[in-house]
């Protein structure tokens, strides 16, 4: 494995409590092995970080990457409509070919926009794994559990398959979760039963939680409770590692109900706002001490994997609720899309900071352009106004999977092609 | 002057009505003299097409270019204190040769992110006027007015010298317009022979309305009305045209005042969303009939000027509000980011869509990007997707400004260490 340094680059380790900095950044066997003002040793490479930040590689704790075959296909339609009429028929039609596609395109998009892991839920997780094995990335993955009819015991096989199979694939990028979708489409007995295999086997738990008001009714209707109150009564919160995607319809009780549980909330603002959700009291799980980081739900809904779209969606959410501007400041939502984001997928004693010893998950983000000038802060700079676009550089892992904006692990006209070819179908006639 | 054709692109006319189709667009003398499927003629350049969506340029209805000097400067701060310990300090140190050299750098962000034409208020405007003509953009320019100390009518001289003296420079590319600054910096006798002037030499007027809450506060303790009854009442309404920048804080009744005005809304999302502003009421406006186009503010509160973020922010705050992703779609929100805020320049005669003998404003859109791959709907697909750096031509009144991203109007390098010097000096010790 190469060793490289990066020399001269403004450095934003999201360490809480230090300064940006320029120096330099030493990467030796994959892991970041020395962080100064100046490095004198010799490496394979030298990357000229004159007017780049380097900065931990955005974690997105909430995708369903495949879904990218699908983005912009069913925008603006009401939540139903969307879902049954459109989502639903072409992702019946998606093949095993077509969710490896669907993940390298998205894992494209990802990498072109400096995120470097992910937390999946999916069906067919051996495509998706083998995407994330041959694009480089790190990644969460789980296969999405729906106990709405008898499926003869599939989908279990199928979601203890991929953690038998897949964890520690790709060097210890591939991590497993189990992934119950969400409370209204898993009755009490089977969740129970996931929630128990779960703490037995110490796998963490992905599911999603009160996205929209119809959930909140559902939950109502069938179990007079919450959709938090809900999970809390099975004992999700009680031992278990939980990613709980969304949680936007929270009160306040269930909010607390949170309070000292192992994960945390995944927000994904921008899939929230395109489909009129609402807005995540992020503001009040923080004052619980519930880590918040931030996804961006599929394509599907989101359009865009853009990471750098949720940091300012979530601070401009808080911010407008608060009718506070000091709220959430550039900062600290920049922590969010990166080490809180790494404590949701349960590798933050990998990965989210720049630190020695750590993974050397990283991007280097290019300055020279008229909306990133003049430098005044850094964090606001970043998260006000950068797009991934402005991303010249991605490291997975100690490999560079994107150089000057030239994606290096996959083949893009290939990607293209496959996509173009595969989403034509799944949307034909619909 | 040359004449192009851009062959075999994606044309999106934003004309009412039109559905994309793939096609050529014949560029002479200026402006656009056919699109058609296929065009067969001789030109001086021929641009590929391929991958390419053409689009009218965006047109910004509310800026402050020359602020770009203070872009992220003074973020996650309180108003008060964002405007009185940072803002206004460094403004005032702000010299003819800073204001001409920030102009340029905000010049320089819209033409990269697809900006082709913008509202100025400011100060110095002969400085702002100059940076127009030599970035090649087109703007409707203001001298800000404000009555709260008497300056012995000089802001009122200069405010008339700029119409006098720039009005159709740059080959018509400049227009003018008398720029009163708000309800609470101005006074009723100002204000009322501001309104008589303007309507008497037909100026139109530029006004920020209700951005606060604190404003409407201060206005109803002086006047006992809201800003908006208190410019109904001075006559703004009756018969000048009208741009009203942000309108935030419109009460029902408020809204009905503006039924029939000339002008309209510059709606600026990103800048209220980060000040904690609150939600412009956008769809009663529409309701009404009230033309409401899309603005940035200065980058010193919006820190980008990157139109493209403020479509998605129109489209998200109104679906968040509403709760219902079926309001202000994709398409409408693009037409607001063009031909609407055409129409609050009073340019739409001229510019704001593609169509023949209008003048050639537009921009090529390069979709060959993970992000905005496969093509299901472009109208999606660019408001929801796409950001200022997937703008790969930017073009002014039939002058190439940007080709493949480079900058042709003007030098970066010189922009850049222009930038860096002074905007350096403005925030010293601050
Ligand atoms: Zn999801
Ligand atoms: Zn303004």
């Amino acid at each position: 494995m190469q060793s490289f340094m990066i020399k001269g680059c403004s450095i934003l380790t999201m360490v809480h409590g230090d300064k940006p900095f320029v120096g330099d950044l030493l990467i030796e066997g994959g892991r970041i092995t020395n962080i100064a003002t100046s490095i004198d040793q010799q490496v394979d490479t030298v990357i000229d970080g004159k007017d780049m930040v380097a900065m931990p590689g955005l974690i997105n704790a909430h995708n369903h990457a495949s879904m990218s075959l699908l983005r912009a296909f069913s925008d603006d339609l009401k939540l139903m409509d969307w879902l049954d009429k459109k989502m639903l028929p072409a992702e019946a039609r998606m093949t095993k070919e077509d969710i490896y596609w669907g993940t390298m395109l998205g894992a494209a998009e990802m990498i072109a926009s400096g995120t470097t892991a992910f937390a999946d839920m999916y069906v067919q997780m051996d495509a998706v794994a083998q995407a994330v094995v041959d694009s480089g990335m790190r990644a969460a993955l789980t296969r999405g559990l729906v106990f709405l009819e008898d499926d003869g015991g599939r989908r279990m096989i199928e979601a203890l398959d991929l953690i038998d199979n897949w964890t520690g694939a790709g060097n210890g990028r591939i991590t497993t979760m189990l992934g119950p979708h969400a409370p209204y489409t898993c009755p009490p007995q089977p969740l129970t039963e996931v929630i128990e295999l779960a703490r037995s086997r110490r796998i963490p738990l992905h599911i999603h939680l009160a996205e929209t008001l119809e959930e909140v009714e559902k939950i109502r209707t069938r179990y007079h409770q919450t959709p938090t109150e809900y999970l809390h009564e099975l004992g999700i919160f009680s031992d278990t590692h939980v990613l709980l995607a969304h949680a936007v319809h929270l009160t306040t009780d269930d909010v607390r109900l949170l309070r000292g549980m192992r994960g945390g909330v995944s927000h994904n603002p921008v899939s929230n706002l395109k489909l009129g959700c609402g807005i995540t009291p992020v503001r009040k799980m923080l004052s619980q001490g519930v880590t918040v980081g931030l996804g961006t739900d599929g394509a599907g809904s989101a359009t865009t994997l853009d990471m750098f779209a949720e940091v300012k969606a979530a601070t401009w959410l808080q911010k407008l609720d608060s009718g506070d501007p000091t709220v959430l400041p550039a900062e600290q939502a920049l922590r969010m899309a990166t080490i809180e984001s790494a404590k949701l997928l349960g590798i933050d004693a990998e990965v989210g900071t720049l630190e020695v010893g750590k993974r050397a998950d990283l991007i280097l983000i290019d300055l020279n352009k008229p909306h990133l000038w003049p430098v005044h802060d850094l964090y606001s700079l970043i998260a006000y106004s950068a797009t991934g676009a402005d991303v010249d550089t991605t490291i997975v892992n100690g490999q560079i999977l994107m150089r000057k904006r030239q994606l290096l692990s996959m083949s893009w006209e290939e990607v293209r092609r496959e996509a173009l070819h595969r989403s034509a179908r799944l949307v034909e006639g619909l």
